[in-house]
Formats: structure tokens, sequence, C-alpha cells
């Protein structure tokens, strides 16, 4: 069952471009250096049915987590890594030193073992850390006052180039809960949201291959892909390829939740290559250390493991200090006790002690490291549901509040703080776990596991949550975890990332929608629009999924010449609705005469009004 | 492409029994003869990690819409048609005669035609109607006062043994706006709501192979599966097994929307077949009398259609009489027009004559008909919207208030009722749907496809609109029409269909869960205590795709050993969380008493509160 451990093979990695699109590079005003990627998707012309004239449709510029790999102009070597384009900015601030070497125990360890030569990433870059004295956070900048490239960066990101957009449609008004979202993203406005702590951005110094991104109730809801290798199965080149593989299909963040062996090397290998923020649940490796005995962990143990990752460029740690003693019997009732591993850990060292936690005792020593490298905190909610009965329990909310006064100290350290959220949630019970975080924690931003919203479907989890997902999403939360097909069933492969990250997209844009985020309705109305035409083409390029769409059409449609085909397999050419309301448009248009004329002849009801529109009907 | 139609063999049809599960019949008291379908998973032991003492799992009893091809006691030949457990119910009510013959013009001609023998079903039954004079709907029923035994049946089989289950486990309250759902539903309670309109129960005297099911918002949410061939795919044996398959997996319903060849011989064949109601869209069948051209469309062709589909017993007609003339300029400045296939014939056939729809206009006359064989309206909501920008707009309300005014009419007659709903709606605009529709339908059942909460996902519209269906269902939505990976693509092929029923299973469930449904969470409590005490086998028999469940497991733990490992492959042997808080448990059985003393050696915070609760902790 166990595969040996391999350094990756450039051949195994993803890189082509999608269809019609090319990436594109916005440049900043402030920071003239920085080039935002974006994907930009071109279209065919519509050719009216009845004139058959042509005209232009704008193409659709859409946001781009994939990095690198989808620029054909990009040469992408695995074993370099991807460009350091952070590196330049990170040194100008000159508040950080490079170290002469890492500074973990157990990282050199490591570098010192002959037998792990074959699979180590040939180009370790020595470590930054803030000089002494010095907070690296975005946050720390932002309280200053100071807009960073990364703050420009992500400003012009989120804009997405919707204000070039022509005639950009009117879209419906949404339901925000309070979100503040404005029409157009300022860097002014996106290092005050850090300021606040309602946004972060995460961005660790040894992370300068990650494109910034920003986690906010007022920025796009964004989503998180859970890789990793386990005890029982996969390899370094499978987790490598799955983490571009995820960025592909639009992950914004990854976590790598490793827990067999050489999580270490696998771990440098990812972020290397990866042009997002990666997250870890460091107590995970930190308990492989201690052969797997939560009895055995110790804060020097976790401190190091800390240190060693931060060192790597991990960009946000999963920490779940508001596991106490206290609350550990208020799940002894529950069904499914304590679901999060690290929640369980903790609980259990915690228990076998009699003492309180050591991340909860340790947590402003904690912040020390968090800043001086810019790792930001995702406060585990280790106390999660594991199932609908046991939703919103004592203990789920008594986590929650303490969760609320750790933000509080850490936004006193200056270091960025998101909260992580259930679970497994019944739909009418969701919008309380919102109302509460925002309120306990100052409104941080929420980053939820869907929720799952029945436990009957497993291989469907993706779905069961997705639902979840999409409402919380709705109601405030700024990162969504994904949930695979495989969730409580084993391991997702490819295929597997691919649905969930997709299905996730769809819960987060969905959520975007119902906001009302400013321009969150464009794709959607240019991918109806083509629809309407039969711009086949331009339906599966603006797509989430443009190769599954097209894959699906062609099972029944092979033929190019359906792909301009006035119908589609469903209903047939006779039947179909899209081509007969056309039609009705045509027919309306030769007779439009008649047509307004006609109504004088018999009908009473609304003539007069049906008259006064009469001429414009379809036109 | 297109394949030649042939009869069906028996041996494509899937008549495997559900895994660990057998069939059980509840029987009536007021009417002894009826036997309610259901299915019993049976559960394997719970052995204490401690003690090692087992203790049995009572049986989980679920609704079962999968009729006797699961039943291994049963045998079904699908050339004589499943048993007609319905037919002496009706006989018994001496209010219809059994026709000498078919009474439609078309069916006459269909039989007469010697080139169809090789694919017709051969046991065609004489067509029964009501006596001159008679009502044989249930609401007819219903509103006299009669209990029939369909409505015992529906009372029986909504209630799902729930009452005989020891220890239910208290679940959520719901949230349920404003609907009223009794701890257990009685035959009279059933009546009470099909008499006031709240509730449909679909049976035509015709169908009498259905099992009785009821919709209406006091009750389960229920599904539909659309099935059909096409001009350009499909043929007979493959839609006999697609409706066979779509009930196994959970269909409440069937539409047969069959547009291609043979559609009348195709019908036959599905509905001596389906242990669920079947609907149809007539208007796609008289379109193909008139060689797909709208224009020729008349009130005696479509007539002729109701009545030929009447008589081989299709159980609710879409008819789309609420897309009124005045109302088809109010879609023209839409992104996608009309999408509804049944509102674009009839508003062309509209455009085309200057005139109010046949429907419209003779909506008494279908009435008479539909009561003649007890047909309930699914009034077609043939102006919804088939975008997101077009969503809840003027054209979609104008025809919801129509459908209103039909509702009343179809009322007066005694013709059961329910109202079809979007499409395609941002999430915070669904719930104007829902009010909308109580209020301008006076609480008819809604039923609704999805709806799609965002364009942007061809090719995962199962996801898209599994979101909205969800929320839909929670809202009040009676039934929910599911969508398929393929929708905009191409034709559902079995495993689409698998997935778009299976995805609406869930969006029903956890409308339910939602709703407070009176014992809904008890299949999730099962299903979760089963995962938390690592009975895998139990884990995926509750599961509603049990196959599918298992075939993920065992993807990466394929050894039958496995199933009794306590960890999986997603965080192997050490880092199971489960694994750690059964450790936990154990942990705390053993040093119960040293728990309870630390906490008086350092802890102040909650000491008091968990001293109180110590003694219990994890026993």
């Amino acid at each position: 069952m166990k595969k040996q451990d391999t350094a990756p093979q450039q051949h195994l990695i993803t890189t082509t471009p999608f269809p019609a699109s090319r990436k594109i590079y916005v440049s900043g005003t402030m920071h003239p250096e920085i080039k935002v990627a974006m994907r930009e998707i071109q279209l065919e012309d519509t050719t009216d049915s009845y004139t058959k004239k042509k005209t232009p449709n704008q193409p659709v510029t859409v946001y781009d987590t994939s990095g690198p790999y989808t620029d054909s102009a990009k040469n992408v070597d695995v074993h370099n890594g991807i460009e350091r384009i952070r590196e330049s900015w990170v040194v100008k601030r000159n508040d950080v030193e490079q170290l002469e070497e890492f500074s973990s125990t157990y990282c050199n360890q490591r570098l010192k073992d002959k037998n792990l030569d074959h699979l180590r990433f040939n180009h370790l870059h020595k470590p930054k850390k803030a000089k002494k004295g010095k907070n690296v956070s975005q946050m720390h900048y932002a309280k200053q006052g100071i807009i960073t490239p990364e703050m420009e960066y992500v400003a012009i990101r989120e804009n997405q180039k919707l204000h070039e957009v022509k005639q950009l449609s009117k879209q419906h008004t949404g339901q925000n809960f309070g979100a503040n979202i404005p029409d157009v993203i300022t860097p002014e406005f996106v290092r005050d949201e850090i300021a606040r702590g309602r946004a972060v951005l995460p961005s660790n110094i040894n992370h300068p291959e990650s494109e910034p991104m920003i986690l906010g109730r007022n920025f796009l809801v964004k989503i998180n892909a859970n890789i990793g290798n386990s005890a029982t199965t996969s390899c370094i080149e499978e987790e490598v390829e799955k983490a571009v593989w995820a960025c592909r299909w639009g992950a914004d963040n990854i976590m790598d939740l490793s827990t067999g062996d050489n999580i270490h090397e696998t771990r440098e290998w990812i972020i290397r290559n990866s042009p997002v923020p990666i997250g870890t649940v460091p107590i995970y490796q930190a308990l492989e250390k201690v052969n797997g005995k939560a009895e055995d962990l110790t804060w020097e143990i976790f401190k190091d493991t800390l240190i060693e990752q931060a060192e790597q460029g991990v960009d946000y740690f999963t920490i779940h200090a508001g596991v106490r003693l206290s609350y550990v019997p208020m799940t002894a009732k529950r069904i499914t006790g304590i679901v999060s591993r690290g929640g369980s850990i903790m609980a259990k060292w915690c228990l076998a002690h009699h003492k309180e936690s050591f991340l909860y005792t340790h947590f402003e020593e904690i912040c020390e490291i968090m800043k001086a490298y810019d790792v930001a905190f995702s406060l585990g909610d280790g106390l999660r549901p594991g199932c609908i009965a046991d939703a919103n329990d004592e203990a789920q909310f008594a986590e929650l509040e303490t969760l609320g006064e750790l933000t509080k100290i850490a936004w006193k350290h200056d270091v960025q703080t998101f909260i992580e959220g259930p679970g497994h949630v019944p739909m009418h019970m969701i919008k309380t776990n919102m109302d509460k975080q925002l309120e306990a924690c100052g409104e941080a931003p929420f980053y939820t596991l869907g929720p799952l919203t029945t436990d009957i479907a497993p291989g469907y989890d993706h779905i069961t949550s997705g639902i979840g997902a999409a409402m919380i999403g709705w109601y405030g939360t700024a990162m969504l975890c994904y949930v695979t097909p495989k969730e409580h069933l084993g391991l997702p492969n490819k295929q597997d990332v691919r649905t969930g990250v997709i299905t996730y997209k769809i819960a987060a844009h969905a959520a975007d929608l119902a906001k009302g985020h400013p321009g969150a309705q464009h794709r959607d109305d240019a991918l109806s629009k083509a629809r309407f035409e039969f711009r086949w083409n331009d339906q599966f390029n603006l797509a989430l999924d443009p190769e599954l769409a097209r894959e699906y059409h062609d099972e029944t449609l092979p033929a190019e010449g359906a792909k301009i085909a006035h119908f589609c397999s469903m209903c047939g050419p006779k039947f179909c609705s899209m081509k007969i309301s056309q039609e009705v448009r045509d027919y309306a248009a030769k007779k439009e005469i008649e047509a307004s004329n006609a109504l004088e002849e018999g009908l009473q009801e609304k003539a007069a009004e049906f008259k006064e529109k009469g001429s414009e009907v379809y036109l």
C-alpha cells in the first residue's frame, strides 16, 4: 500500500493553459514593480440570427489562482521552484535579516541526514527573520499606515479589472448582512481592513513565491484546499502536483495536512512551488516527533516545529489553543466526541497531564514567533461538531469565546488572525455560527469547513457541505475549506481534489452573488448570454471547469459542427426552448407591425399595456 | 448517433437489493389490505472499546421508493409490468368504468400500426375512466371526508415507523417558516391537507402500479427525476432502466420528458413498470404531432394528447397555462428569454396567432379531463428565469399570479394542483419565490427546478442547483426537481441520473432537518454513531449511496480487515481524531478519580463546573 517517497518529476506537473485564455499582468500604481496575474478569456462574436450582423464580445477577465503554471510564456522547473515575486518587496522594507542557518533543531537534523538527499529540494534558500525588535506582519504595517506592495496587489486583484468593462450589466442588489464592500477596492481600503483585523493577508516572508491574496468578509469569498500525504498512502510528487492542480481549479489557499513520513521535505517542495499561501497544523508534525503519543508532546517540541515551519515559509498555522481542559468534559455526551485531530490531540494531552493546554499557556510566546515571520493564526476549532446532533453545543461555543479572547491577544501583537469554524450544522443553525463568531472575535475573518448540512451521504460530502458553505459564505465567512467526495472515507485523489475545489468555487461565487459583491454577476451574465446565443465554445470557456463542460457536451454531440448548432442533445433540434425563443424574437422582429396591430383586433385584457410596449417586443 | 428503439430486455433492469437491508411491508388499520413498503437496514453491535461488552443497535427503517425491484422475494418481469397494487382500491370505489377501447384518436392509430408491434408493451390493460358525472380525484374524496386507502398508505409511509424506535434521540428544533408538521402523520391529517389543497397525492386511476406518495410542505420533501429520450439519442430499454434506477436511488416521482420517436410506446413501458407517479409535459408530444411547428398546434390535438396520456396512466401533467400573450413582451429584455420548452412553444403560438393561449382559454375543459382520471396539475412556469440576471422579474411573477388564479379554478373542480417554480435564482432572492408562491397560490404545493444559484459552472449544475434546492425546500417547497451534471450540456446517462438523484435526496433531507421534521435526524444520528464507533459497514449501509461509500473507502483501504479498523486512510492509525477521542474516553474511564482530583490542584477557571460534572467525564 505504501509508496516510496521520491522527488517530484517535472512531467507530472500540469501546465496546460486554459482554453481561449491568456495570462495578463496588471501593474501597480503606488508600486509599479508589482504585476498582478489575471486570466483573460476571449469570446467569439455574437451573430444576429435575423440580420446576420456580427458584434464582438469583450473578453472576460477572471480571478486567477493558477500561478505561472498556466502561463505558456513561463517555464516552470519544480526543482528550482517558481519565481520569488515578493522577495525584493520584503528585503526593501529593511526590517528582516537573512539567517546563516535554520533556527530549528529538527530542521537541521533533517538537513544533515544523508538518507534524505534523494528527495530533498535542491535549491534551499536561507531563511529570513525579522530583525530583533521588529514586527514584519502586514497588520503591523497596516496599523502604521503603510500600504505595502502586497496590499496594492490584492486591491488590483480583487477588482478583476471590472471597472474597465464597458456596459457592465446591472446586477441584483445583494443582501450582505452588514458587510461593507466598496464598488472599487482601493489599496487604502485593504490597509484599513487589515489594520482593523477584519482582513488577513497571509504572507510569510519565507514564502515570497506566493501571490498576495486577502481574506475578509468585505472581499471575494475564498476557498482552501487540503492536501497532504498520510502514513498509509501518497508520495511527494503526487502532493506537489495536487497543490498545483488545486490552484489550477481555483484554490486560493492550500493546507498541507501531511501526517506521514518525510513531511518536512514534502512541505519544502510544496511551498517552493506554490503560488498561493500555505497553511499547516503544526501539532500534526509535533506528534510525529513524539511517535504519536500525545502525552509526550511538550512546548519545546511544538515551538521548534513552529520555527521549523515558519522558516520554510508556511503562511498560516492552525493552532487549537482554544481547547481548554475545562471544555473537554462538555464533549462527553456528544455522538461523535471530538473530531478535530488537533483538538483530540490537545484534549488527550490536557487530560493526561491534568493541565491547561500548553498552546493556551504559551500563546504570547507563539505570537512572538508569528510576528517574526508574518505567519497568521488560523485559530483552530478543536471542539467543532462532528455530526448534526452535536452542532452548536456548549463545547463548541465555549471554545469560540476563548478564540475571541485569543484574537485580542494576537492583535495586541499585531499578528494577523482568522478563526476556524464548523463542521456539521443543519441549515437553520448555520447563521448563528456566523453571528456568534462576528461578535466573539471582533469581526476577524471566519474560515469554515463546510458546514455539512446532513450526515447521511458519505461519498457526496462535497455536496452536503457545499450547501452549508454557500450559505455561511453569504452570511459573511471569508474562506471556505473544501470537502472532497472522499471525506470520511479515504484520501482524495486528483479528481477528488478537482471536484472539491470546483464545488467550493461554486459555493464561494454563489455567496458573492448573494452578498451583491460588485461585479460578481459579470461572468454569470457573459456565460448566460453565450448560452442563449449558442456560442458553445464561449459557454465552455467561461465555465469554472471548461474541460469537463466540453467533455460532457461532446459525449452526446461530439462533432465540431455541434459547437455552432442552435440546439443541444437535451431537447434535439425541434424542441430547444432557446431556439424557439430566438425564433420568437426573429418572428416578432419581422412582424413587428402586425404584432402590435393584432392586439387591437381581439384581446382586451392588458391590451393597453401590451400596445405601449408592443413596439419594443423582441427588438 | 441515433439508436434503434427496441423493447426492453429484462437483464438490463437493476434488481439488486441494498446491502444489509430487507424489504418490510406495514399493513393498514383502516384499510388492512394496504401494505406499505419500507426498507429496514440491519446494524452491527456496538462493542465498548474498554469493557469489550457488546450492545445491539436497533435496525433503521428508511423511506423506500425503489418498488419491487429491490425485494428479493419478488420476481419482476418488465414485459408484464409490476404489481397493480391500487387496482382493487380504485374498483372498489365503484365510480369508474372500464372502457372497451382507448378514447384518444392518436392512441388508436398507434395501436393499429403493425410496424410498432416489435416495441409495444404486450399486456396492455383497458383504460378506466370516471363514470359520467363522477370525479375520481383524491381531492374530491378528501373534501367529502373520505379517507382513501391511498391516504392511509401515505400516512404510514411518511411516519417511517419512527414511533417504534426505542430511544429516538432528541433532535434540534427546526425553523419551519409556518409549516405545520405533526409529530405523527394520521390518515385524517393527510385527508385534511389534500382537501385544503395544501397537499397532492398523484394517483391516476390508470397507474395502479404506483405506490402512493404525497407532496406538501407539511410532509417530507420529495424529489423528482426527469428522464426521457430525445430526437438525438436514447432508446426504450435505457429509459425503463433509467426510471427503475432513479427510483432505486430515491426518486419520489419521475417525469418522462421524451421528445423523440415512439414516445407513446416508451411511456407505456415506463408507466407499467414504475412504482412512483409519472409526470409528463403533454405539449411536447402534441408538438411532435404537428412536426415541431408550434403555430400548427390546436386545442383538439392537445386535448387528444391529454386523453391519450391520461388513459396510459400519467399521474400529473405540466401545463403552461400561465404563459399569457401579454406576458411574452416582458421577456424581451432578458438575457436568456424564455427557457422553458413548454413556455417557449406557447409563446410562439400566442405570437403567431395573436391570440390568448388555448391552454388558458380551455382551462376548465382541461379540468374536466383531469378529474375523470385523477391527473394532477403541475402548473408549469413557462416564464421561469433561465439565468441569474433574469431571476424574479416581472414576467416570472406575472405568470405566478396567473398560476394562482388557475389554481383556484382547478380547486373548484376538485382537481389536485401543484405549482412549478424556478430555475436560476441567487441565494438571497430564493425566499421571495417561496413567499410569493404561498400567497399567490393559496399554499398549493410548490415544485421547483433547483434553483441554480450561479450560472458559471456547467458540468456541475447538480451542485449549483442543489444549494438552491436545499434552501427552497427548507423554506417550504414540497418537491425538488433534480438537475444532473449534464444540465445545459447533454442528456444524462445512468450515472448522471444517480448523481442527480442522490444530490437531490441530500437537498431534500437537509431541508427536512432544517424544518425540524419529526424524526428526520434519526438516520443522521445512527450513521454518525456508526462512524464514531468505526462500524464501517453500518456507515456504508446507512448512507444514501451505500455502494459508492464502500467503493470510495476501498480505493485506499480495500482489505476486509480495514472495515473493522479503528482508523481510516485519511489520517492513518496514529492521527485519527475519532480513535484519539475514543482513547480519551477510555483513559478517562480508567483514571476517573485522578481526573477529578487533578482539577483541584491547579486550575481555577470553571473548576466548580468541571468538578460537578467530573464524575461523568467519558463514562
